[in-house]
């Protein structure tokens, strides 16, 4: 869509709208002429909230996660299991799986997993300071929760192998059909995968 | 979703965007960690764009289109016919019009419709300084250019009863079939009213 805009800083900030991802030209219109309606101290409160996230946030130097402080709250809370690490390619899965109020280790974030095509080698994600971690000595287990994807399963390998020397316990989550799922409407890798991996039925579990 | 934010600041900026409309929590967080991953310039940018637009955009005393001057560069330009008031609803419809490149004439933003639901009446629209326009007398046409809907058909009657004392040519777009529609599956309210509004065949027109 080629417009002409009435005003240069209207098309200025619909350009930057539109700069983010999923959100076109027209979405961007749409949105900036909503932050028009607002009031002006609304609109320096929604810029400062990005100015100041970008300047301040910062990533935990333990796990790499998103926090305020050098280290995250959950590294840094006692109550936690710190012997498991479930090692996850970015914060929205640390969030998705802190959500479900099942896990209690901490978290490695790698941020991103290998992907050639996207010229993302396993230099560009923090695999070597999982594997320092590992070295440190105290950690058991260490979970690979990234996606079952082609990308996913290569990073898995690949960390899998640089993890091997320190004979510490490695595993996966488990994929099967969903809860809730139909059987019918499962796609056939996964359920063929769920019946090559069935487990013990137990009573308590379902 | 209720989510816990392992950053405070994430949490604000999330909650910042999650304001707009058609925008939930979910792709807000995605289109704030894309903004994470921009240079500290790039978001100062970004910021920069939407106050420097709520604090400094004007709209024009003549038209009520949004502007950077006192008067828009619609109304500004002596090129543009002065004597024709293409009355629209709001400036995303002026500047679909002005895509057209077809009208060369000047505007009259109302800044809505008349919605009984949504509360508001005539009194909340810009219809007031479109009849001063009116008066001063060298307005030949008015093109009523509002949506064919319920609220756009009342206001454009609403506006045509205000000016009919001045005695000046009201017009409103054409209705019918798109160009480039199949007959088939248009809707039987449009086709029918393209039946009974039919025009003169013109070759040149086709």
């Amino acid at each position: 869509m080629n417009q002409t805009f009435p005003s240069k800083l209207l098309e200025r900030a619909v350009d930057s709208f539109a700069t983010l991802p999923g959100i076109g030209r027209k979405t961007a219109l749409r949105l900036v002429l909503h932050m028009l309606k607002q009031d002006e101290e609304n609109v320096n409160y929604f810029a400062s909230s990005l100015t100041d996230l970008r300047k301040n946030v910062k990533h935990c130097r333990m796990c790499h996660n998103i926090c305020d402080n050098d280290i995250c709250d959950i590294c840094a809370n006692d109550m936690r299991d710190h012997s498991i690490i479930c090692v996850v390619q970015n914060i929205q899965d640390v969030m998705a799986i802190e959500n479900t109020q099942q896990y209690h280790g901490i978290y490695h974030v790698l941020g991103g997993i290998i992907s050639p095509i996207d010229g993302i080698g396993p230099n560009d994600l923090n695999i070597n300071s999982l594997i320092e971690r590992a070295q440190e000595g105290h950690i058991q287990e260490i979970i690979l929760a990234l996606s079952p994807t082609a990308e996913g399963e290569t990073t898995s390998f690949f960390i899998s192998r640089k993890l091997q020397p320190f004979g510490i316990k490695l595993s996966t989550i488990a994929r099967g059909v969903s809860v809730g799922e139909e059987l019918e409407y499962t796609d056939e890798i996964t359920l063929g995968r769920s019946i090559v991996n069935r487990i013990e039925f137990k009573n308590k579990e379902l």
